[in-house]
Parts: C-alpha cells; structure tokens; sequence
C-alpha cells in the first residue's frame, strides 16, 4: 500500500459537501440513563439527536467524546456531528438546539471544526470532578449532585491516597466487572481533594482528576475506595498497595453516580 | 364568661404531659404535591409525619407555617408538633428524622417550644424569594429551579413595580381564582429585585418579599406580572393601575412553581 493512502489516526474523513459542528453541552444525569443511545431509556444522545433531526429535517448521527454512566453529569461534554445543510450558521445551534431539548441537557457552544476533529478520538485529556458532603450540612437541593457521607476524613490523608493515581498504572483495580478493554493503563495528570464552600450551605469536598482517559467505573470506585480508607484511617501505602495489586476484589465501595461530574474535554489546538 | 376562660389567640394548648417540638427543614419541591397531605399525592407534610410515625412509634400530626404549591421550595419551613414521649432528647429530631425522610427534605434543627408556639398562628412574618435567569445563562442543574426568560427588563424598571407591593393592600388582582380568604389585604414590608452570581454559571436575578402573610399564588402572579409588564417596557404606574384594580383579570402570567422559594418565617422572640 502506497503510503500516501495511509490515514494518520486523527483522519476521520468528512464526506464530500458537509461540514463537522462542535457541540459543548452540559447536562444533569439524574434522569438520563447515560449518554449513549440505547433502546427503550432516555439518554442525552438520544434527546441530542432527536432535536437535531427536528432542527435540521434529518437524521443526524452523534458522536460523543465518551460514554457517561446513568445518573452521572456533565458540565463540559464533547461531541460533534457532520451535517449536508450549507444553509445553517454553526452558530446558531445552541439557541435553535435549547429550544428543543429538554431542560436537563443544554448546548454551550458550537464551532466549525475540519475532519481531524473527533469528538472522541482526538482529546487528549479529560478531567473529572466528584462531589462530597458531610450529612449534617447535606441540603435537599443536593439530591442526586452530591454524595453524601457522615464525616469527611482528614483531607491530608485522602491527598497522600490521590497522590499514588497520578502517573502511569493499570487500573485493573478499579475496573467494572465484565470490563474488555485491550488495555488498563491509563497516564493520570492530577488527583486531588480540595475544599470548597456550597451554594446550599456547609463545606463541600471536591475530588479532581484529569488523565488522557478512564475505565468504565474509575473514577467512582477509586473515589468510594479513597474515601472508606479514610473513613477507616488506613494508612496511605494501603492505598498504593490495592492500586498496585491490579485486582478488582481490592476496591471497595463504588461512591454513587449522582456526585460525578466529566468537568472538561481537552483537544489538541490543532 | 369569665375573662380568664378567655384564649388569648396565641395560646394553644399542649395535652397533658406533652411537649411541644418545633423543627425547621427545607425540601426541594420538584417531586412533591406541594406541602399539605393530600390522598393519593406525594406531600412534605405526610413524609414528615411517617418518619415521625416510625421513630416514635405513634402516629403525630404536623402542622406547617403554610401550604406551598406543588413544584414549589423550602429553604425555612417551619412546623411544630406534640409529643407524649418524654425520653426522646429534642436535639436528635434533625439526625434521626433525616435518616428516615427521602433526600428531598431535611430537617434543619428542632427546639422545645411552649404551647404560646403554633407555626402557623404565631408567625409574624414570612419572605420568599423568586429565582430568575436568561436563557443564554440557563444550566441543567437550574432545572425545576429557576425560571427561565429571554431577557431581564431592566432591574430598575422591575424595581419601581416591586415598589407599589410595599405597604398594606388588597392583594384580589394577584389571588388565584376560587380564592375562599375572608379578606386579601396583606400587610408587605419589603419587595425588590437584586442580582446574584449563579452557581452554575451567569446572573441570576432575585425577587425577594416579606409581608404578614400571603395568598394562594400570589407571589408566583406579582412575579409573572412584573416580568411580563417589564418585557413589554410598560410604565411603572401600569403595575400600580392593576394593583389598585383589585381584579383578577388584570393579572398578567403566574410564573412557574419552580423557581420559588419559602425563605423565611418569622416569630416574635417572646
């Protein structure tokens, strides 16, 4: 094969007369059961593509930087989507796309991208956040947003935990049952708990992690395995020790979907 | 009769042996009926009274400082109860009610008051609030919990209507049809709009009321006719003009249940 044929990986060819729309878009998962279409549950690529066919007079397919689970949200999700009509402004999407979805999912922005751009392929970092309270300061207005948990542990002991994430490692640990990923490793940028005030009162915990991409479950089971050490006064090495055994059967809890967030998408600038 | 068989009003008898136990709590409205048990309905009042019901292992009945309509919040509802048990310490209602009650309502604090307290009877004032943005600002996580319009009138507009709700007046023009109250004069001692930073992104605009008390609807019909008036660039007497009507059909839009909230009650100190 000629090497002229081959296609770098970050080629996802556009067809002839369309143009690729970015979409931002953020969305509470309380009442989706995730974001990829599935049949007979509501899910946000559902309701996105549902709008656009109305918007547009046709089916329209897309693509998603990435799966999320039922009940977890998003406050910078990607996707994009390549659309024939030459008629539409891409910036008119978030208002005419608003107009028509429901109030749990909202479109932030939108903009052109040419076709080495995908949603999924192309990012190459995603952080999430995950968030805690203690119960006495849980507010009926954090329902299915936060995870609720009776005290927080030391915040320097969960650190010295969150520190043994960052770096290369597999994560077969922290994997979901049934996972079939070629592969466990995943490079981790930061983890980190810090403190922060809550619109509805009272101290909230924020658990931050970015890397170049997470297993199904990650980051709920590494955060639920995290805060029961804690709960337990474990020491950190307990922490590095599970991490490092590659088994599942060394996580703890899974911590709920609902304190989950996928905060933000990073692409290459070019 | 002899003048010390006379009630003053603000004595309400506790049965022998009993105390009196006031709690304070907020809900997220979204999911209930509104406050007031209701056959077959999803109520605030009756979660209260079975969590009630299951700690203390008799039946209690609640009352509230007033109803709120279904979709309608709670950041300082007030409600008192009666109680024979003399074992159960006041302060653990909030930890073993929450424990007991849905994450949609918790209890804030209780404390022991005396038969001279009714929740509804011996409030001498009570604040709502009403939660606004543009839909450009507008988050999934607003959802059921801010009202949504294209584009704030200008807040000083908004503010020379608020004006003319100040002071005693027969609030008829803002009550909900079928309205039963003996009298709709109601005393207000404060009505205006404020800016705040949202949470999840933009400006959120804020109408705050305190007043004696309030009709059904009324709050939600003086928004909605605020707003709509200030959309339309109406002059400030025209908000006066349909207050002084006193007719209900003078009344713009009632604006949504889910931007709402019951604030505050007041009692006096004594």
């Amino acid at each position: 094969m000629a090497r002229s044929d081959w296609k770098r990986p970050t080629e996802f060819p556009l067809p002839e007369g369309h143009r690729r729309i970015r979409i931002d878009l953020s969305y509470d998962g309380s009442l989706f059961s995730g974001w990829q279409r599935q049949q007979g549950v509501r899910t946000v690529q559902e309701e996105i593509e549902r709008a656009l066919a109305k918007m547009l007079k046709t089916p329209v397919h897309v693509h998603g930087s990435g799966r999320t689970d039922a009940g977890v949200h998003a406050i910078g999700q990607v996707a994009h989507f390549d659309i024939a009509n030459q008629s539409v402004p891409v910036e008119v999407f978030p208002v005419a796309l608003n107009q028509l979805l429901p109030h749990d999912v909202r479109i932030t922005s939108s903009s052109l991208v040419d076709e080495r751009f995908h949603a999924r392929f192309t990012s190459i970092s995603r952080e999430y956040r995950y968030h805690v309270k203690e119960i006495a300061d849980f507010s009926p207005f954090d329902r299915d947003r936060v995870c609720r948990i009776r005290k927080f542990p030391p915040i320097d002991l969960l650190n010295a935990y969150a520190a043994y994430i960052v770096g290369t490692h597999d994560f077969s640990t922290f994997s979901a049952s049934g996972d079939q990923s070629h592969s466990r490793i995943r490079d981790i940028y930061a983890s980190g708990f810090s403190y922060t005030d809550s619109q509805w009162g009272g101290r909230m915990l924020v658990y931050r992690v970015s890397g170049n991409a997470f297993l199904m479950h990650q980051v709920r089971s590494m955060v639920g395995t995290m805060l029961q050490l804690g709960e337990d006064a474990a020491p950190p090495g307990e922490f590095g020790r599970r991490l490092a055994s590659k088994d599942r059967l060394q996580a703890l809890r899974t911590a709920p979907p609902g304190g989950l967030y996928l905060y933000r998408i990073a692409y290459d600038p070019e």
